[in-house]
């Protein structure tokens, strides 16, 4: 059985020049209109610390910006663990590709927080909206899509689908659906990173008008450690995004992810470039 | 007239050493319980940008990671301008004091997107919540606080004040409040990454239980310009602020700002370290 188009996507080898330093080659399973879908891109950063030597405990949060679209072909990814503390790592990522003279240009930078996380009292002040189960949501059909990447998720919206008219009838920018990875795939940190930025373009469903857009910063946190995203296993996530503020040429997205069972696994927020 | 405390506190000398490089000191007008208030480290990260000789436009998406607590002291910060595209520009910054022994350690890392922002749609999808007015709500009345900082803001709370009385009776985590600068001071990109970080601990309220807290980390996005922010001067912003989940010593805030004219001026997240 070959392996899930996310594990090749996320494939990461060791670099022998410095320890951190790692290389990869952009996925076309994930290619979206310019480049790579910014959410494998995120799980590349993460997956860097993920795979360093040195890396202590789990991904708290993890920030991601875009500083260029990657074109299709090899690049490296570096994360540098710039301090340790007893139960804290903290880490800096970047993300560099050859340009077409072959000088290495830096097309993401990012920023993560790894912990040792101990039993504590909880609360979940953001509980799971009600919505029917997903197999009362028909499945997004957008197969084969324009784009690669919307195919390696199967999506069941419930609020807030792509607008199927664009007629600038827009009214909210609020998307509630059930998603996970196409085909199925366990849930773990690298995949829940990437489906966090699994929402189209908030500003395309607001206005019902599909204008070039660009995420330029995503910031995720997350609530669950290993072993409570293995129990998720193959299961649905119930996504929620909105956008909060559209202004002057960027918008920024709320999203929220919670496990079928209602356990809120992350939060996350980006802001958007659009035109026009 | 001297200088307002906030721009005492926000000083940065251009380093000789390094473009890009700034010398600071920690103000004890800002102190927080073990080291200075995250809002004044996290307004000092911008700081060194805004003050950078290559800025391009104004800040779009601004992240601090609080990697260790400072001394009361000298310290630097470091702001690199790693990518300039033709209407944006990419950042990384890091805060590092000597130790002991004298020799440097990061203490906080940071990077930043500034924009050339251009007129565009827009729409304001979280508008803000109906209260009374400034004039309307006591200000709430800690002066001389046991934190310093805590006396630099005028905080009139609406909803979720500080619990008076630590007996484990929270049952939400919610703030709403007017706040501003004290003494007044024109607001700034500066003076509003700060602000974002201007609401006590949400595990505090939620559980009316004081129990030891550190944020480590904040993302900040402003939804403004300067001319917008010059707009507000020196008037009052609603603040809100709520946990979204709390979990094994970790729990998020999604806050909002907006002018008293109801503008969304900056929404911000932070992910806050709690013990017990």
């Amino acid at each position: 059985m070959s392996p899930h188009p996310l594990d090749q996507a996320l494939a990461l080898a060791h670099s022998d020049l410095r320890a951190g330093l790692f290389n990869g080659t952009t996925s076309a399973d994930y290619w979206n209109m310019v480049g790579p879908f910014g959410g494998t891109t995120a799980a590349l950063m993460l997956q860097a610390v993920l795979k360093h030597p040195e890396l202590l405990g789990a991904p708290v949060a993890l920030t991601v910006n875009y500083a260029a679209a990657l074109e299709a072909g090899p690049f490296e990814v570096l994360a540098v663990p710039v301090r340790t503390n007893r139960s804290t790592q903290h880490w800096t990522m970047q993300m560099a590709q050859a340009d077409a003279d072959g000088k290495l240009q830096v097309v993401g930078t990012a920023t993560a927080v790894t912990a040792l996380r101990r039993e504590t009292w909880g609360a979940n002040d953001l509980p799971m909206p009600q919505v029917p189960a997903p197999a009362e949501v028909e499945r997004l059909a957008i197969g084969p899509a324009k784009v690669a990447w919307v195919d390696r998720y199967e999506m069941r919206p419930i609020r807030g689908s792509i607008p199927t008219r664009w007629d600038g009838s827009g009214d909210h920018s609020e998307t509630l659906m059930w998603l996970r990875d196409a085909p199925p795939r366990p849930l773990d940190f690298a995949a829940l990173a990437a489906l966090c930025d699994g929402f189209y373009p908030r500003v395309w469903l607001r206005r019902a008008k599909p204008v070039p857009i660009g995420t330029v910063s995503i910031t995720t946190y997350f609530h669950v450690d290993a072993t409570q995203l293995a129990e998720v296993g193959t299961g649905y996530l119930l996504g929620r995004a909105a956008g909060q503020q559209f202004r002057n040429g960027y918008f920024d997205q709320a999203a929220q992810l919670w496990s079928q069972a209602g356990a809120l696994l992350a939060t996350s927020n980006q802001i958007v470039y659009f035109k026009e």
